[in-house]
């Protein structure tokens, strides 16, 4: 293994990354526990999920055999009772969920019966601190991994995954409860791992990431430096798997390379974003958790890189990641189908975690801009308004073909392999922890949403922050400022400018908008008072002396706007996508005569915003006009005029199953005739 | 090796197979040598065959350096000078399409130059009889292959596969010439395998098969037993590759399992058309070849099963084979794509070997029904009208896509892997060798063009034949038999009625036409009386006693049929073909106001049929009218009817690039909107 570079190359990476850290991250999230939200567009979602989507994820997890996995694992015997042997970490994932909620509004029953299923997972325990129920219940039935004893098929055993999934739930069931109970047995399997892994021990590329950033995360609660080193031995264990040519290989396949699990080349030379993109957003976040941690400036550089690969080449505007279906991946640069999409719902979820941590290596809004982006639009579009019917796909267009829907057209209250809700559960009420930031004195304002906070600032002063919001709807965003001190505190308040609201479509040329920003920056008063700030790194620094009760408003101009995609990307030449704030527009079938994929939206249409209160729980939709192409009996077809009505794209799939799209043609240049 | 089957399972394929060979088919072919054309759809095209495509494919073969090859093998040094180690069999080919040329007509320049070429390999082969120029040469800058000496690589490796050329072209030569001098270095390399391979020896599968055609064609030249074991063994050298699953493999490749090559199960054993689709051709022929002749009912058997596939299941309507271009070859049952259809000049023209050996074995008229479609349609429509100029490629269609127009949709005047041309130079003047058959005492007839032959008829007697026609574009035929003995002579003439004037579009339920046949069975008069035959195995039996001025008149009934694929076929669901007699017809964008991919064509819609002579060097349109998508100002699309004017097939892209299909919508469903 090669884990130092050279001089050279160390100063190299030094001006790169411009970033030296001592022991954590320069910029500091705020956590979700110390933010109250009060707000209309996220706090009706969230309660959603602890009143609907957490209790319907443990009764299918109850229902499904999950539960009945560790029943067994305790007895020591059965057949394994459900499909994949990482279905514990469904229990882990809603756990960590739930214990968010706890924190937000307990529940005397719910802590009840997490007690409960933490002691049932105890009992499963084996002895030695080992955890994987499909082993400890002796059963040697599964078809594709059997009884394993740490990653004997590297991209398939998910031993380590179950743990990484199962420490990160311990680690947020302990700060939101103050219990240890979990957080014990997670130790104990922690302390177990370091008997067999490690320098000298054991040496593997675990099969599927999250491990890392668990151990990061065991490691912040515990303060156990050997957990961190662990985390970082697993990631410094990539690289080592051999491709060997065989007759016949054209190509090698990212499975028989490694890349499907990042295992092709060492992570510090790793330049692209490659294979499954849950494991890839998973092994970048746990990197930058070591790399800020240690200061290891050579992750950072990998990181840089392959983030500007991933979201400059291979990111749809959603902010969805995965283009490949058939290995739920990255696929070639500017390979963007929109009908073949695949875009996970984990996989938007690992690039808010990966994202969040770039904004903290860096403090650039940037991070922010695709967080945002894939947070309003690719991610919550995995959940159905009713919080218990759920998309694992989020392609950007569904198209009858042969008379067919295509794609993952319609929500499912589960999945054989259901990472995708649970993921859903923990994800949820972590919302809040991603509004603000602080670095030294500096407070960060990164999303907006109403909500009141209290901070300590530097030096040591309480501030409180009341934000109060319609956004996404509208782009007006007061704050009021309160610090504890009546004498006020001077301290830089920076507000995220976001990109969109720059003129900036996104933060690489992977998109742009066909118009430039009609008004210029956004305008920011204080006290009624223009303001003229200085941006920096996507902030506006509004450096002062606080007093108690000064408000701030920031008006981002809610414009609605054309994104055309870069000319690399094949698939949209000649498209047109709709935005308006940070929400991506579609159509769906059900607005637009039933049809989608017949539409025509010229160049420069314009659209009029209208708020539906009795739309998909209230949207503003955009209506303008499209040309339609209309077939009758099956032989002579004509173009006509006909309203186009667009819905935020986390909304679509929610009145039934039919066409969608996200991207337009503004011009037909030929036509093919689908005769089925 | 498994050579030998059970006794069940003997008795089995004895009875699934209904024949008893002995020592050679039992339908005898009649030799072109023996046929002398005067046709007037053919005879022109075995004319630029012989005086133009053989003198081009010489001249490009010296250009590019092959006959180079040759001369540093001679000298014994060198650097190899052209693309592919198997360049060599280029000449090969070309001597033999040359020497059948030599036989109909005599050239002795040509004949001077073919020896002079001899003389060079002659001194180009080792002294031990091995015969390979990049070896030879010395030369090892040779990227995939280097210097081997047998079959490192088995599917790359083309030592034997040239070998078998070269044995083809000395029997073809020795016949036509009477000179042994290309025939016995045939002989000394023969001889020398023999010494290398064989039970006890080296065991290899060829890594692309015609050996086996080549040492059958030297058995029957030299009567060497010998040369005849050594093609069986090597037939049973197959199917001795392990597939081993790697991790990370989903499914194994075609080159992965050996199925490229066809050495992933044992012949015997294989019941699918599978991998490379010239190599498979030429593997069935050599199979059927040593099946005949040494009563193997094994290879019989498994001819069957996989001729049933491939012509069931994965053939094209223009006998085309092989839907995947990535391997060039066989694709999954029944995904026949129009657009990406492969169907290389090179199958077709294994396809014609295949099934005149079937049609060998089993005297039905279905194997010549393939036969004759693929050479009036996919295979002819590999050479331009100009005789120096090629297709390598034959799909179903071209298509503007993205500004582009889709595959290989120009003729070349050659190729850095130029065996298709070759092939045509060999494949031309052998036509008139499937004209006529015999078995016992019965003559066949089996394809429709002027000619005259004299054939000795049980028991010995001379009868001489004289067809004249003017098809493919008028059905009616006249053959007059003309018996050498005064007295006459009674034996059955057995004349095939084609599938397609028995309203059976195709001999399996590939293709059907949709409507019957409305004139019942083909009529057949004798001297100006019908006469009323029996049908058997496809053939009018017309059984008598023939005398000296008998003429037989029959009348195909050409009319104009629509074809509709087996509804499996995906890429032709509601979408029709359109055939005439023998030939499959196509739109081209030159007679259709530029384009071809926006025309529907109702069912039912007629055609008339209309002789151009200043046409494409003659040839019969069809005229009819279809309904046409007219896009205007890339914006508003309407429908108006235009005339549709169809051509064969064969004659395709001879009128510069453009759009082209074959198979038409005939309504419209939906529509996809190509924006460039």
């Amino acid at each position: 293994m090669k884990h130092f570079l050279s001089v050279v190359f160390l100063f190299i990476s030094l001006t790169i990354t411009q970033a030296q850290f001592q022991k954590d991250y320069p910029y500091r999230g705020v956590p979700f526990t110390k933010v109250k939200l009060d707000d209309k567009f996220w706090l009706p979602k969230l309660e959603i999920n602890r009143t609907v989507t957490i209790p319907w994820s443990f009764q299918k997890s109850k229902e499904t055999g999950r539960i009945k996995n560790f029943e067994q694992a305790v007895a020591r015997k059965g057949k394994f009772c459900t499909i994949y042997p990482f279905d514990d970490s469904d229990i882990y994932k809603i756990i960590e969920g739930a214990s968010y909620s706890l924190h937000v509004k307990y529940d005397a029953k719910l802590d009840t019966y997490i007690d409960s299923l933490i002691t049932l997972i105890g009992k499963a325990q084996e002895p030695d601190g080992y955890l994987y129920t499909i082993r400890t219940m002796g059963d040697t039935t599964h078809s594709w991994i059997g009884k394993v004893r740490y990653e004997k098929e590297h991209e398939l055993s998910h031993e380590l995954y179950n743990m990484g999934h199962f420490y990160e739930a311990a680690a947020a069931h302990y700060l939101a409860t103050n219990k240890r109970n979990m957080l014990d047995i997670a130790i104990k399997n922690a302390d177990h791992l370091l008997t067999v892994f490690g320098p000298g021990k054991k040496a593997v590329a675990p099969g599927h990431q999250v491990i890392e950033i668990g151990l990061g995360k065991l490691y912040r609660v515990t303060g156990n430096q050997k957990y961190l080193d662990l985390s970082k031995f697993f990631i410094d264990c990539r690289g080592q798997r051999k491709y060997e040519k065989k007759t016949g290989d054209k190509e090698a396949t990212v499975w028989q390379t490694g890349a499907y699990w990042q295992d092709n080349i060492p992570v510090t030379q790793q330049t692209e974003a490659l294979g499954h993109s849950v494991r890839a957003g998973y092994l970048y976040a746990g990197m930058a958790d070591v790399a800020a941690m240690t200061n290891n400036l050579e992750y950072l550089s990998a990181l840089n890189k392959i983030w500007d690969n991933a979201f400059g080449k291979k990111t749809y505007i959603t902010g969805g990641l995965g283009q490949a279906g058939n290995w739920e991946g990255f696929g070639p640069d500017y390979e963007l189908s929109n009908h073949s999409a695949y875009c996970e719902t984990c996989a938007a979820i690992s690039s808010v975690y990966w994202n969040h941590r770039m904004f903290m290596a860096y403090g650039d809004s940037k991070y922010i801009d695709i967080l945002e982006r894939t947070l309003y639009n690719g991610l919550i579009s995995g959940i159905g308004l009713d919080g218990k019917t759920f998309n694992y796909e989020n392609p950007m267009e569904y198209n009858f073909q042969q008379g067919k829907l295509s794609g993952e057209n319609k929500r499912s209250p589960w999945f054989g392999c259901s990472c995708c809700p649970t993921n859903i559960c923990r994800l949820m009420p972590s919302i809040p922890g991603y509004v603000y930031a602080q670095k030294d004195n500096a407070v960060y304002i990164n999303l907006f949403m109403s909500n009141t906070t209290t901070l300590e600032v530097m030096p040591k002063e309480n501030v409180s922050f009341s934000q109060n919001t319609e956004y996404p709807w509208n782009g007006v965003v007061t704050v009021g400022v309160e610090p504890a001190n009546k004498k006020g505190l001077k301290f830089p308040l920076m507000v995220r400018i976001p990109g969109w609201a720059r003129g900036e479509a996104f933060p690489t040329d992977l998109y742009r908008y066909t118009s430039t920003n009609s008004m210029g920056l956004p305008k920011i008063s204080i006290n009624g008072q223009t303001f003229e700030y200085k941006l920096e790194n996507g902030y506006a620094v509004i450096d002062r002396a606080w007093k108690k009760g000064d408000k701030l408003t920031m008006n981002l101009p809610m414009e609605v706007k054309q994104v055309v995609a870069n000319e690399k990307v094949k698939d949209n030449i000649g498209k047109i996508a709709i935005e308006r704030g940070p929400l991506v527009y579609c159509a769906e079938y059900v607005d637009n005569n039933g049809l989608t994929s017949n539409l025509v939206v010229p160049e420069n249409q314009t659209f009029q915003a209208e708020f539906q209160t009795d739309m998909l729980n209230g949207v503003m939709t955009l209506k303008g006009t499209a040309n339609a192409l209309n077939i009758e009996n099956n032989a002579s077809v004509s173009t006509k005029t006909q309203p186009l009505i667009l819905i935020p794209y986390y909304a679509r799939s929610n009145r039934g199953s039919g066409e969608m799209r996200v991207w337009f043609p503004t011009r037909i240049k030929n036509l093919e005739i689908i005769t089925e």
